[in-house]
């Protein structure tokens, strides 16, 4: 995923502190390099960590809580009230405890998050070892961690200040939408990204209502109102982008805007197709991401959302030949790393750019034979084939194990978390 | 998967020789029976063995050589040549061994196919211990194993005399297509199925150039067309129906004609969306397949065609409480076994019925918590979650590793035949 897309046969990387130091040949390495550690995977292909650009990491605790259920259902009978009753700063470490240890099992080493107690979040990722772009969500209205839009302002600076050159987490602010945020709010938003030079995470055009509804009631779609409010004048990651037409694309275009494609969630809440290949020709970034795992999808494994982001572009133009699957690579690492703010640290396995990087095992029979690695990749591989994960030149999962987080624990206490859900909705 | 859907807490079954005695509360099952061997499973779910009702399984040694392109580019450049010059009574053997390994490690326990040298298919199929339709390919030009349609069908009727009676394979004449065969030898086909008492397998209206072909050329779309010539007089597994009109339903559900519904290959090749709900709601039985490995899949992982036939239909209906989990669970083991033609025998865990069942872990942290079964299996279990398989009473897989075949043999011969087909097409 260096800018030539070099496919390196027999390859090694060679890692010192938190940074790639050479990619090339094994034998090439071997001479340059003398390892004090060394990973033998000769039935592996490593390439770089995937980059997850949309999650809502702690709804882990809510999975597949209410399915098959319309999206206004869903939210106000299910989501809400669990939410309510459930969402403490515990909740969300535990939860994002549970989702890192999930991402990084299924080769994610960076996400992009937007949740409460966003600090919480952090905290976990550090544990885990993974990379995050963590977006503190701000509301207009009461959340579980803020009564006021004031209070969430207040409170993601102060997590924007506590994180500053942290070398994992950037921490974001990320208004939730246009539709939950006054324009004033969104607009503080921005000052505070801009204030601490971060990018600003937010839900954009996910669902027709969204966009009809700015229409009937601001009289423009939703990324119109974010231009002439300023929010789109610096680095933004806006997920979804379902239902953008011609003119919002080339706003987006003009700001750099990056998008979060986010296929299972899109197609599991009947959201709609985004328009990608569009977004692709025009020069735009995409990412994928698998939204939160509470109805929208239910899981954090970006192998999946590679193949569905080609396949549900193939079957929605017509056309098999667009979405290949070296673009769908590329939109899970590099343009993920773009869409991220971090292309300069992470994407790519290239000297002087974070050890961020996975072996996927080749040795299963779904990997055999193997005509091209792209093609493998995202038609044929699984998260489970993943093997060893490394980020920040610390390896995290080694032979499908996490060395970070303690599994057993963190899954009796999601259960212990479960059940409380349960109760609680009773 | 019972008429009543039942789900058990702490359940158990009981098997005896090839068949399901006792199914029910494990304390139920300990006290009524002596069980000479036990398999106990506190963290898993016991389900149904999965039905894959479209297949060409020997394609996976074509896996992934040709992506990314147009339906007739790919066929004519890729796969026909590759076939021509590879396809060989033992290229069929290795590629059914390296595709039975890969569906018993995810949970298929049944397979539909149609490919050539279908009784190596057989071969295969009985060594690995699983259970298939497996449907002879009938051609109106030559073939790799048949000169002609007459040789073909000939070959079909040995085929289908050698396995009558047999406890694990169905053998089936499959004529292709409407579009390479003539009326004569679609007809002879379903006498052949008739006489023998089998189902015939056939590709109905997968693309749309099909259908317009067929208008064109006689006057009728593919499902008229094998009405009139009295083809679906007769158990018949059609797979994909993707462009069937209201009129063509009906005919389908007049004749109970089964359909193989194949989401990632439709997807992926761009052929289109199958209307399901609206099969479904006509009481037309519908099952999930893959299809073939090579270019519209590329794997034979069940477990995720589950998930797309129910997010696939979402989107392209725009409402996101149809083809909820608990129909995607039934099509992909009730349904299919209906599908195939056994419903009496398999698809469901009743006293009485062939044990087929596999074993999915609920340890692992895309598993937890469950709050809905139906969900779980459907949107958040992966195929390497199946921990055992069983097929006809006997253990196939045990702890994720298959006990009939040899993985590392079958990966390397694949491997062998990959270098070969490589060098073929050069």
């Amino acid at each position: 995923m260096d800018a030539q897309h070099r496919l390196i046969d027999d390859g090694a990387v060679a890692v010192r502190g938190e940074r790639i130091v050479g990619v090339g040949k094994r034998a090439n390495i071997d001479k340059q390099f003398q390892a004090a550690h060394r990973l033998d995977r000769p039935e592996a292909l490593l390439m770089p960590g995937l980059i997850n650009t949309h999650t809502h990491a702690a709804m882990s605790l809510l999975r597949g809580i209410a399915d098959d259920l319309h999206l206004q259902d869903w939210l106000e009978k299910y989501i809400f009230p669990a939410e309510a009753k459930n969402v403490t700063p515990d909740f969300v470490l535990w939860g994002t405890r549970l989702a890192c240890l999930e991402m990084m099992l299924s080769g994610t080493t960076t996400f992009v998050d937007m949740y409460y107690f966003e600090d919480r979040v952090a905290q976990a990722t550090k544990e885990a070892g993974m990379r995050g772009v963590l977006g503190e969500t701000i509301l207009k209205f009461k959340s579980p961690d803020s009564a006021t839009p004031a209070d969430a302002l207040a409170l993601t600076e102060r997590f924007l200040r506590e994180y500053r050159g942290d070398s994992l987490i950037v921490a974001a602010p990320a208004p939730h939408a246009i539709y939950t945020n006054d324009d004033a709010t969104l607009r503080n938003a921005r000052k505070l990204a801009d204030k601490y030079g971060v990018p600003l995470v937010i839900h954009l055009s996910e669902t027709k209502r969204e966009n009809d509804d700015s229409i009937q009631t601001r009289g423009m779609t939703p990324t119109r109102l974010l231009d002439i409010l300023g929010v789109l004048n610096g680095p933004t990651i806006a997920a979804h982008g379902v239902w953008l037409d011609d003119r919002d694309m080339q706003i987006l275009k003009a700001h750099g805007t990056g998008i979060a494609h986010c296929p299972s969630s899109n197609m599991k809440l009947a959201s709609g197709v985004a328009p990608v290949v569009k977004l692709l020709n025009l020069g735009i970034t995409v990412g994928v991401g698998t939204d939160g795992p509470a109805g929208s999808n239910n899981d954090f494994d970006l192998m999946e959302e590679m193949n569905l982001a080609a396949d549900l572009q193939k079957v929605s133009t017509g056309d098999p030949t667009v979405l290949n699957a070296e673009q769908a690579v590329a939109m899970a690492t590099i343009a993920g790393a773009r869409v991220a703010g971090l292309e300069k640290e992470i994407g790519s396995l290239e000297s002087g750019k974070r050890a961020d990087l996975i072996a996927l095992r080749l040795d299963r029979p779904h990997a055999v034979p193997l005509y091209n690695v792209y093609s493998q990749i995202v038609y044929a591989l699984k998260g489970s084939d993943v093997q060893d994960v490394v980020v920040n030149g610390r390896a995290i999962v080694r032979d499908g194990r996490s060395l970070t987080l303690d599994q057993t624990l963190v899954l009796s206490k999601a259960k212990e978390y479960a059940a409380k859900v349960v109760a609680s909705l009773k």
